[in-house]
């Protein structure tokens, strides 16, 4: 009898689930004999809070289903297990709940903070010959994983910022020159601008897309970014700007925490911090006089399953599968990652990535020389790198007019 | 030689191109020789500024594309021509360009304002035995307009606000238990609900749905708010509320324009409009020391062309046929408007509203008894209205992993 226990950590994405079934059907097929879900990742492992996923996926239809269901089917959390030093305790807890299930294999779907995890305790396993192995499979929207090309998630959350961002250019257009308006597009990416710079793929075929593209590997000034703005609207009277969330000044601080004259303060005097979208509009107001709309993409650019691209869902999918593959295999303290074998045509390797101490709590930015910083734009080799990641639709199961989706409660 | 020119005015919507493309279509079908365009509507027309739509749908394929592209291919405007006895220049500036090109017909697609430019046109034409002829031919996202059972463009707003909010619940529900977190998703509509009461169509098969919908036609309390989110907090640890941007107390004061604590003032004491979600989470926060997440949908909803409705669609177009059926026959200051004959089985009725005195400048608001006041919530009446506005969905037109548009810049 071998078992698995698969869990999902950290935010959560479109696809996330698409490699929770990944995992599900490979480790099935290999011959592990359960496959259980951990409810809210290690925190819940913690409170034995486990599901036999059999319950749920033996249908194949929910299977489907699963893969077309946002956010973390397993429910997600936020726990750092901190050093075993420090933390034996918490760590023992682990492996004796592994032990009364008589758990062999361990999988844990998630992104920096979630390798911290898988390595922390493969490194224990080891030290204290536990015969449990641990195997991470990645996941973000933000594509600040270090190793592997790209991450599942990122791939869907670009394909809907892409599509957005055009139906935005469009609406915006509306009034034509009788009535200059800037929209702001705010999207998530507190310190990559990865996610900002898919607004690049909203350009149709005449070659109009956004006018600017502002991410957090630059450095943002609020004067130049006035003047800028004017020369744009010198040349056109609809002005579409895609900005990061995380976008600061030279000397590193946040624009959507800004203390000048932008601050907005509550009644008791205390600091509010409001969105960078909005703090932008109110300056051109101020200073352009122009009508201006702030848009915040929030969590529908994590959630926008209906938007899925089919490329990142069965990336997802595939990553989950080759996670099962090396738990089944005893791997352990290792991180499944993929490696691009060309752009064209498209062609990715799904490989392992043996040292996950070199992924774990770094974040991988832009590359300076994929930013056109003199235009506020990205480069061709940026759009060559995203492009790929957005190719093909998801059919959703549609009923009653919405999409259908799978939880917990069936 | 028959001659028609067509306008589009107001917010745009994800369909009002369909009934662009209808009023085409079926203008060529029944013998008008030309099929103007005027751009950016009565604004763009005093102008002079008039496309002929054969340069752009000749091509089928060019109008397949007009039906999927959202926001106003023709551009808008927000033009109120006033009554003829001041404005007597204007009305004949409006003739003499019409008699200039030989224009026959006159076909305006827009909401409330727009019939009633129609309705003033109409009016002067026959006191002044002038010969064109005026129709009306309804869209707005807001559903407001009386007579018609609904509008174009109002069932894919619903479609994506359902799909919207399906998505957020599932990603609200992330942290499970271990977290309770409330999400206020703000819809617009400022004066009547109808789009914040499509959010009641998330539902999914399980029943879980959003918690509470709060609508501008029943009087908004802050602190009834919060009494009644913290007893939602105690049955179940995610929360997800759908209001309406145009909320207001018993004293008809927006929530969004509230003085009181939660007002924003600028550093030099400047009032500070924020939206009322954020004002909603802020509240909450304070009060209850939950996590909130405020979600503006903003533009989105009337420019998310890629899950539009078909039966929305379809219908936008049918609206855009008949309206030129009306037009050829020579009928004047009458507008389209739709009749449901039966709801299981869905069927609508294309018809001619005769008096669009009765149309022009009056906003239809739910009827009080389809909302469970008590519940702040919607009745079943209510949802049977609604759900078969957001059934079927229409293929996109992709290339590059984006939905394909179509321009006036081709």
């Amino acid at each position: 009898m071998k078992k698995l226990i698969v869990g999902q950590s950290g935010g959560p994405t479109s696809v996330i689930n698409a490699s929770l079934a990944g995992v599900y059907y490979e480790a099935k097929k290999k011959g592990f004999d359960k496959v259980y879900g951990m409810v809210n990742g290690i925190e819940g492992l913690l409170d034995d809070h486990i599901i036999d996923l059999d319950d749920y996926f033996k249908d194949k239809n929910n299977l489907e289903l699963l893969k077309r269901t946002p956010s973390s089917f397993l429910e997600t959390c936020r726990f750092k297990l901190g050093s075993f030093k420090d933390h034996e305790d918490t760590y023992e807890k682990v492996f004796k709940i592994l032990d009364k299930h008589s758990i062999d294999s361990f999988i844990y779907i998630g992104g920096n903070d979630s390798m911290d995890t898988v390595e922390s305790l493969s490194d224990y396993a080891k030290l204290k010959n536990k015969k449990q192995n641990f195997i991470g499979v990645p996941k973000t929207i933000d594509n600040d994983l270090p190793i592997t090309d790209h991450c599942p998630g990122f791939g869907s959350a670009c394909k809907y910022i892409a599509t957005t961002l055009r139906e935005v250019i469009q609406d915006n257009n509306c009034y034509g020159s009788t009535k200059p308006t800037v929209a702001i597009v705010e999207i998530m990416g507190r310190h990559a601008g990865w996610l900002t710079s898919a607004a690049s793929l909203a350009k149709d075929e005449t070659g109009e897309g956004v006018d600017a593209i502002y991410l957090p590997e630059i450095p943002f000034n609020l004067d130049t970014f006035v003047v800028e703005t004017r020369k744009l609207l010198e040349k056109k009277s609809s002005i579409v700007i895609a900005v990061s969330e995380g976008i600061k000044t030279e000397d590193d601080q946040f624009i959507c925490e800004l203390t000048d004259s932008n601050l907005l303060v509550d009644s008791f005097g205390h600091k509010e911090l409001s969105g960078c979208a909005e703090i932008l509009c109110k300056t051109l107001k101020k200073e352009l006089g122009v009508k201006t709309r702030a848009i915040t993409l929030s969590t529908l650019q994590r959630a926008a399953a209906h938007l899925s691209s089919k490329t990142d869902l069965d990336e997802a999918f595939n990553c989950g599968k080759k996670g099962a593959d090396l738990a089944f295999a005893g791997d352990s303290g290792k991180m499944v990652a993929m490696n691009r074998i060309s752009n064209k045509p498209y062609k990715i390797k799904y490989e392992v990535f043996d040292d996950i101490h070199k992924i774990a709590n770094i974040e991988k930015k832009i590359p300076i020389e994929w930013i056109d910083v003199d235009n506020n734009y990205v480069k061709k080799e940026l759009i060559d790198y995203l492009r790929p990641l957005i190719q093909g639709e998801v059919k959703q199961i549609y009923k009653d007019g919405i999409p259908q989706h799978i939880s917990l409660k069936k």
